[in-house]
């Protein structure tokens, strides 16, 4: 057995680019590209398994995130895209079962996570970015491949006897379809729920005429006529896209990053891990130059364009630290620069915000602060000297659970007391998973709150003054800052992580519910519960026991 | 170790009255009552553990229930309850420690459920039956004790230098506050999320000022006058309630039950187990003569008025079933009865609303319906000839995972073919956790059907008619009719009891998201994981050191 836990294997590198993929084929034909689906067996991250059935692993979902950002910054003509199969016989069997069988359960969560958070991309693209996905099921859809699908927004299927949908994933497996299926079929799709339970315990699935009336495709059409359906669909959706057809995307070069010891280092954004205290410290920085003028200079500068080049870091930093750095529980957020220079990369985007490239921009921060709310790890947030929390990267420090401003200034030191500053970027740009800005969250009970602090635009707020306005969490003096970090910082690394994991969850994300946040919170939370189960993860259990022929013998008591 | 696990030990019997309570003093001084909390050390539901410091088992929240119960239906001239603590120094210490630690994963998880639906009660009681909890913390208030006042509408505390509430399950026990306690800091009293985060992760918790200042609780007063402005706060609340301040209570006699080898008998519902198949099959008898002519009719009748006796009857069957009997995984909900007869009653129910004693019958229809929602079993309806799913039965046949109908008769019965029948009690009485009706539910796509439905009250809808109306599932005849509901329930019962949980609960509750539906989906989800994982309950786990003197080494692996 192969353990999939970090530490016993080479760290996971989630930066990739087309010429590397092994598992994806990406075409395009005038403002339709095609994703097809055409897993190598033989290309698993780790070995042990085989990646038989255009099944799925993380190295599989890596190439399908990289395409899927891709398609948004470097394709503006691309106004939909057909997810499909490049088998003859099989559309997709789901994520490989060997692979979650051999998995830790911090593996298996985290890959799921990774993979509602592509999902939900995918369908951030369909609704605000004008680039809409269709799925086209060419043969069977399994499991993870009809979440795949359910991800997408027009499901076309062959009308044949061999092509269905299912997830079979209670009655095979006696886990869940966790990665967004069961809530799509509610909550996105409609499905009505005794169907969904039907659905959800048939090995076989559904198909044809009865897939359609349930709800569960789209559409069905003979084989000889699938892909022609599924084109005119996506001519459809591509004729209503707001996104330039003639417009020049942009590239995204490789991702420059240095690991020296400890230390990873980017261009905007640097990381520190303290393993004694169990700790990431990640300083981001300010934009070193003035933004460009206009959006035509956003595009000039391309993928260096300084909001841009953070979202990617970022981005990739996270992913690293979920998946590499699985007992560094606790990030210390810290950020260096200018205020009114992210303040006026803020007026930039919010002023060109219709631009296309812009407002990927702008959705590309948010799915990174997003990734960064549902991330199961402590994230506290340090507002010393010389910190620059305004607008873009104030939300850093509104994504944390809390956060420590130092009131004053330091003795010994020349840096000035540090200011939150708050631009328009905080007041709509980057909603959280629950549909509300991090502020509306912040003061649920108090929307009010949120109309005053509009007043208060551009304002350097002092310790005192962010505490009165409910920015930060404690204000100590120069006198108790040092102490008061480290006893905080000591007592959160010693707590149970999995508590700390269940609390955080359960405190991020008040208000309203939407899709993702159901997704994220309680489809995941049952499906972690359900992924710590002898009947599923034991030896006797059914994951362990697939494809050997012997059956499981549950447990039978209910819980 | 004492094994919680049903089985090993006598059953739970759910049923008592005031004479027989051990941990609770009521009494009542006109229109305000007081509920104090005074538990007998030596008085566990089980042999092994002390109940010290007002610490809770079962058996104490299992007297709780039953007070909240009685309050409502025995007395009408009560408009607020006091919850207090009955000890000179101690409010409450949360659930027992001792007992959580030696008891099953099951028992934990069904406890805290059926902890969070006494609270959800209470709140109901607030917010719906003019009679309004608040909480008076007369000693430090812990944990499970901080999350009953939580479920107060108004909490006042002592302001001395003993007396604070706090959350110390994380940074104590490696576990969550989950019995609402996170959901309710954040959704209902919109503590900020990040001092919800240092309150959760802080074992001495907060008192005075700050309490109130954040949120946590409303007031605080000098202990000399704290009781004086409890009162005062109650009286407030009494005075605007709606409730009858000269009206009499019913009394709500001893529930009548017989257990005769695997059969269960009250007057209108039956339980018969099939231990070899793992179902239970419960048969709900409609009323056996006409309805009363008006609410003066109900009040005499009283607790034998057969919606009432009907909701008692169900709920502590219920109860009863997920307790003490966990290995049946199936519960199979049969009816019989006059359709027309159920529609009469429905129309008291209707018709007589506002009536104090009528309006409690309906909300406990609703909360025993809301409790079979949230059982963690899988649960079909069959309707057959002499069955009598209409109106407030029909409840039951929506509330399931799924129904079969037969369409037509049975060959060589006499039995007429089966009818559904709608009425105004389907629209609107008995609204599920997540705040929809059942229909409303069923239909969330197509919200128009729920209309189109409202045209059709009164009508019996044979197999076709209810197939095509969207309310049953499968519709077989004559020739499949055995084998097609053998197939389900072998099948059914061969799963994972596991998997069908999570299952269900993500299939069960689309649409929107109430309190109640978070605590049960979210919270309970991500408490139900941690009650597995081996740094809360490993040996070396925090609840199982708890009180030795011992240190848990946590596995730092974030998950």
């Amino acid at each position: 057995m192969v353990d999939q836990t970090p530490g016993t294997n080479p760290p996971v590198d989630f930066r990739t680019d087309p010429s590397r993929y092994k598992h994806w084929k990406l075409s395009i034909d005038g403002a339709v590209a095609t994703l097809a689906m055409d897993v190598r067996e033989d290309g698993g991250l780790r070995p042990g398994y085989e990646l038989k059935l255009n099944s799925y692993d993380l190295g599989v979902d890596i190439e399908l995130y990289d395409a899927v950002q891709r398609l948004r910054f470097e394709h503006p003509e691309v106004g939909a895209v057909i997810v499909t199969s490049g088998k003859e016989r099989v559309f997709c069997a789901g994520a490989n079962i060997r692979m979650l069988g051999q998995s830790s359960h911090g593996f298996k969560v985290n890959f799921c996570k990774f993979t509602n958070e592509t999902r939900n991309g995918m369908e951030e693209a369909s609704a605000e970015s004008g680039q809409t996905y269709l799925t086209m099921v060419n043969g069977p859809c399994a499991g993870g491949g009809y979440e795949l699908a359910l991800a997408t927004d027009w499901i076309v299927m062959a009308d044949d006897g061999n092509t269905s949908v299912s997830l079979p994933e209670v009655p095979l497996l006696a886990v869940l379809p966790g990665t967004g299926g069961l809530t799509r079929l509610i909550d996105k799709r409609h499905v009505r729920h005794d169907r969904a339970d039907f659905f959800s315990t048939t090995e076989e699935g559904v198909k044809g005429k009865r897939a359609v009336e349930w709800g569960l495709v789209d559409e069905v059409v003979p084989r000889t006529k699938l892909e022609a359906a599924a084109k005119a669909r996506a001519a459809e959706r591509a004729a209503r896209t707001d996104r330039p057809r003639d417009g020049r995307g942009i590239s995204l070069p490789p991702l420059e990053r240095t690991i020296e010891g400890d230390t990873l280092r980017y261009t905007h954004v640097t990381c520190a891990i303290d393993r004694a205290r169990g700790l990431a410290e990640i300083t981001v920085a300010g934009p070193a130059t003035a933004p460009p003028a206009d959006a035509a200079g956003v595009h000039a500068a391309g993928a260096a364009f300084w909001p841009l080049a953070l979202a990617r870091e970022l981005d990739d930093l996270i992913l690293h630290l979920r998946t590499n750095e699985e007992e560094i529980g606790l990030w210390v957020v810290k950020t260096t620069g200018d205020a009114d220079r992210v303040e006026a990369y803020d007026r930039v985007l919010a002023d060109h915000g219709s631009d296309w490239l812009v407002r990927e921009v702008r959705l590309f921060l948010r799915r990174v602060f997003k990734r960064l709310d549902v991330s199961s790890r402590s994230i506290f947030a340090i507002i010393e000297p010389g910190s620059c929390f305004a607008g873009t990267l104030l939300e850093l420090a509104l994504a944390t659970d809390r956060s420590y401003m130092l009131d004053g200034t330091l003795e010994g030191r020349d840096d000035p007391a540090p200011a939150l500053r708050l631009t328009t970027m905080n007041f709509g740009a980057y909603p959280m998973v629950n549909g509300l800005t991090r502020l509306a969250t912040r003061f649920l009970g108090e929307p009010a709150r949120v109309d005053d602090l509009k007043r208060r635009l551009g304002e350097d707020l002092d310790a005192s003054a962010a505490a009165e306005a409910g920015l930060v969490t404690f204000t100590p003096d120069d006198i108790d800052w040092d102490d008061e970090i480290r006893v905080a910082v000591e007592e959160r690394t010693a707590f149970s992580p999995d508590a700390l994991t269940g609390m955080e969850a359960s405190l991020r994300f008040g208000g309203p519910e939407t899709l993702e946040s159901k997704i994220f919170a309680r489809l995941s939370a049952w499906q972690n519960w359900i992924f710590q189960r002898p009947n599923a993860v034991g030896p006797k259990g059914a994951l362990q026991l697939y494809g050997t022929g012997q059956r499981s013998d549950f447990d039978r008591r209910r819980v």
